[in-house]
């Protein structure tokens, strides 16, 4: 019953949608052959399904243990990441300069996915230190790289990023933290930070922490804010650990999911301050912390996909396995619940949509790739114009959707899968958090509807549409029901999401707060669509291989899903655009005071 | 921000939407004073939100435990318990004969609805003692009536349900639990039952366990079941309690949720047999149990809707208290955050449906009076053809819709929401068991396309159709925007649901495999059109109150409440439609090990 990587999918989709091919023969990616990344996706699966997933329930029921300052992780779980380690899967996208191996993204996605899969909790250990090395490499000091980034990179220390605190979530205009200069150069830095994943705990030597902080002149808001590096242990110019710095976990919190992920309240100069440096340029934090955000919000997109597809595994076994009923139109004993038309129903629910965000999160992943390593400037402007307006979509949507499958996943189990030991109700647990760090729903919906397409007048989302509208003309080229089903819903939904493209730029202007209030539901509609959008270009590559003699059940299959996603989730587009272009005044009519 | 029972909707529910005066002047319901029931319904929400509410959160931290045969109950509970069965509450719709104080459904489901929303483990109790008492007062002997329904009434002792077996869930047919007949008339039971709700515990003396079990020369499946009555201590003629029965509670579930709750593993006969009595004929333990699990199915629905108001209360208190981030359309300093567009939008999403939720079920619960105690025969059939239909729409669609909530619940509250001092999480955690017990939704759904539409030519939907027809004519003659927009999602979702039972009819002989498919989409389209349907009465009654005069703000609030469901709501019932009409295809063409 345990998670099994599901490498033909993955293959298929890295190979044959997201052009793997082309990412490998991008400037700098040379090392990265197709044999490399094929023992690299095997090896992943050894891993995730050998190593990590065995500990993911024990996790769960353990728990990360504070005390005294002192973070205990579960048990295996520090034997396993000293084994992620010294496997060198931590720096596996990093930059080779300090030591990393320099592989795509594309194909750390896949590799990430599987993490996630397996253990939630575990992932987020590496999620965060990878976040951190993004940072310090992208905006550190050549004197912060050296001392901190080799040993992140490789995984010998891990990272954290200090964003919330009790009064600043989702609005860090509110960040109090303070930084105060010394004489030689450093900061001693202020402040509790709340909802801090992974800041401490006993699997590592030192543990180094972003920290959003201000300085004493700074302005007020989002512009007065900059970014410090405070390492438990500071470390000297040999990178050796010196002494303990000011930098403790004075509790962590008691959580729906992801117990084995210590989350914690972090308080920085108790004892007299908390020694740290200034990363880049004083006032600058919000930017570098916007920089890291894009690759953590893909990640926790990416955990959507994950738990959805490790709850699929999970509930399809249980549905083969378990004898209840007899067929519906008769059978002369008993049958497996898979044979029932509900559970055959949300098992679909849960591949199709499984299927349609891994598809959509490696194409964003490989175009990635592109918008860094792309040699022609356009290329590279037009790819990462695709990425910034799809993250919130992978982030929102997939997050969304993963907790749905996940809720699926528990009625397939039926009274099963309200027992915690099933292990479905875990998952369900555990997604429930990526709807809302790295930015809620809602606060993904802003961003897409505000700087993603408001700003530049729908050029990039209209584009977006064009080239679906293209795939949708490659499905009327193929007969067969599926393919007709498929066409007439997939231009049904790009109609939809081009009306309410529409809506947004006519009206993002003159009145934002009944845009706003369709922001949510036209994430929504943009993933249901573009997750169609996908599974079609899926089912015209399955077609042409079909086409060439293909005899892989895998194909027919891969085509019966995309059209069971037009029949049960792209005919939900119209309800979503309805609701943008007409649900504000419902939803703002009331007074505060009337809730 | 404790629980406080939202009197005033329920209250212009009860006497607008349910017919309160009509109910109370039934035969058999005199003693239902308008002024009694306004008491009644103020003591119980005091009951509510004073005595249970503060058990809610602790209940679920300490839990139910087990020990030796024994289960302790969280702190407070047996204390509360008591209380409970002091000021009467337990029989309130029960027979007077034995002890009951014989008040409407109608009423007692506004209580109950108090009872889950306050403290769902708590209401659990009760909940399966009025099951087991209906069953004894419907089919038991006048010896099994007088030995235990005046304590049961009273709440002195419990009452349980013992139907799944670790092979029989939710398919009856596979029970084998065994009833040896003996000589002096009674059986001795030899069985495991699982998944008893309070199969033990320790707030009463006695508990009284209602089992499925087979007589040695029954016939396999369905027509072989019996229903004994097995006390957990034996009463004699005159009432005394004897020796200790061989039913035992060999341990209890690690569940998601409801902790609170003691979900039971019974061993009977483990120790020689379990004494028990036969209620009512041999061979016919299935139709009695029908008989309580409508009444639980509406009661679990009950749950859905109670769950969404406690989390909508706790979100609304929440949002309203939040202090983060601008208005979206600029303001000089940081607001609350109910005045971000999107979280208006969830907390609409939760209000709209929990009133409509609550006005269906309450109508249905006053169909279910009129259906007992109306003097005109057709009416009575009627009446009960309706309940009948709706039954499965209020547990099915009522509960999912629960779950929904909760989760938005968990949502508004940001970081906040994933912990569990919050108490958000905890209703999420609670609500998961409702789509699974009594028949999980998919039960439900095939109970509502096959018993309830296919069994009559889809007779009684359509009269039901008929009625949302002439409720949609009478929108028209109001002006105003709300009214056209709400008149129009009306008639589109009625459309959408005709042109779906349509479907059912046709295809349910021919093709019941592919209308199973749809059976769930059919139930939410069902539930979605039945919940605008009471919304847009609700409007009605509303202009009526505004054209008299009325200057009450819940006025224009609930008109403007049934046209944010019409744009954000009903707007889904086309895509509904279409699933149940055309989703069979894609779900059924896979091959079962191709999942």
């Amino acid at each position: 019953m345990s998670y099994v990587a599901p490498l033909k999918d993955m293959n298929f989709v890295l190979s044959e949608l997201a052009g793997l091919k082309e990412v490998t023969a991008l400037p700098g990616y040379e090392e990265a052959t197709p044999d490399l990344v094929a023992a690299v996706l095997e090896e992943a699966a050894k891993f995730a399904g050998g190593i990590l997933e065995p500990l993911n329930y024990s996790g769960d029921q353990e728990g990360a243990r504070w005390a005294d300052h002192q973070v205990t992780m579960p048990a295996g779980f520090k034997a396993a990441y000293s084994q992620f380690v010294e496997a060198g899967w931590n720096g596996l996208a990093c930059d080779s300069e300090f030591g990393g191996q320099g592989l795509p993204k594309l194909v750390a996605a896949a590799v990430q996915e599987m993490w996630k899969a397996a253990n939630i909790s575990f992932s987020l250990c590496p999620l965060l230190t990878l976040g951190a090395v993004e940072a310090l490499t992208l905006c550190g000091s050549s004197e912060q790289k050296q001392k901190y980034l080799p040993n992140m990179i490789a995984g010998r220390w891990t990272g954290t990023m200090n964003l919330t605190e009790p009064q600043a979530g989702s609005d860090l205009a509110a960040v109090r933290t303070r930084a105060v200069p010394q004489s030689d150069g450093t900061y001693k830095l202020f402040g509790q930070k709340i909802f801090i994943t992974y800041g401490e705990h006993d699997m590592v030597e030192n543990i180094v922490h972003l920290v959003l902080a201000r300085t004493p002149d700074a302005p007020a808001g989002v512009k007065g804010i900059s970014l410090f590096v405070v390492p438990k242990f500071l470390v000297d110019a040999q990178g050796q650990l010196g002494a303990r710095n000011d930098a403790y976990c004075v509790s962590i919190e008691h959580k729906l999911g992801i117990h084995a992920s210590p989350t914690c309240i972090m308080a920085f100069g108790d004892n007299g301050g908390a020694v740290g440096t200034l990363v880049g340029r004083e006032n600058e934090g919000l930017k570098y912390m916007f920089i890291m955000m894009n690759a953590a919000r893909f990640a926790v997109g990416l955990e959507g996909l994950a738990l959805g597809e490790a709850a699929y595994q999970r509930a399809a076994a249980y549905a083969r396995e378990r004898v209840q009923g007899r067929d519906v139109a008769g059978s002369a004993s008993s049958v497996a619940i898979i044979r029932h038309p509900d559970i055959r129903r949300m098992l679909m629910l849960m591949r199709a949509q499984n299927e349609a965000m891994r598809a959509l999160a490696y194409t964003v992943a490989a175009a990635h790739d592109a918008a860094i390593h792309h040699p022609d400037l356009e290329q590279r402007r037009r790819q990462q114009g695709f990425v910034d307006l799809m993250i919130p979509v992978v982030k929102g949507w997939s997050t969304e959707v993963g907790n749905e499958l996940a809720y699926l996943g528990v009625q397939i189990h039926g009274g099963m899968g309200f027992i915690e030991e099933t292990g479905a109700a875990q998952y369900m647990r555990d997604a429930r958090i990526t709807t809302i760090y790295e930015g809620t729903t809602g606060i993904q919906a802003a961003d897409l509807i505000g700087r993603k397409i408001g700003r530049d007048g729908g050029e990039t989302a209209k584009q977006l549409c064009a080239e679906m509208r293209r795939i949708e003309a490659q499905l009327a080229a193929h007969s067969g029901e599926a393919f007709a089903v498929l066409q007439r819903a997939l231009g049904t939904g790009i109609a939809a999401l081009e009306q309410a493209i529409g809506y947004v730029v006519a009206n993002y202007g003159s009145d934002i707060r009944a845009v706003s209030v369709g922001a949510v539901p036209f994430l929504r509609l943009m993933g249901c669509v573009c997750g169609g959008w996908q599974l079609a270009r899926a089912a015209l590559v399955a077609q042409a291989k079909i086409a060439s003699g293909d005899q892989d059940a895998f194909y027919p299959a891969k085509i019966n899903t995309a059209r069971f996603y037009a029949d049960h989730l792209l005919a939900q587009a119209p309800a979503f655009a309805h609701t943008v272009c007409h649900g504000a005044s419902g939803a703002l009519a009331l007074a505060e005071d009337e809730f």
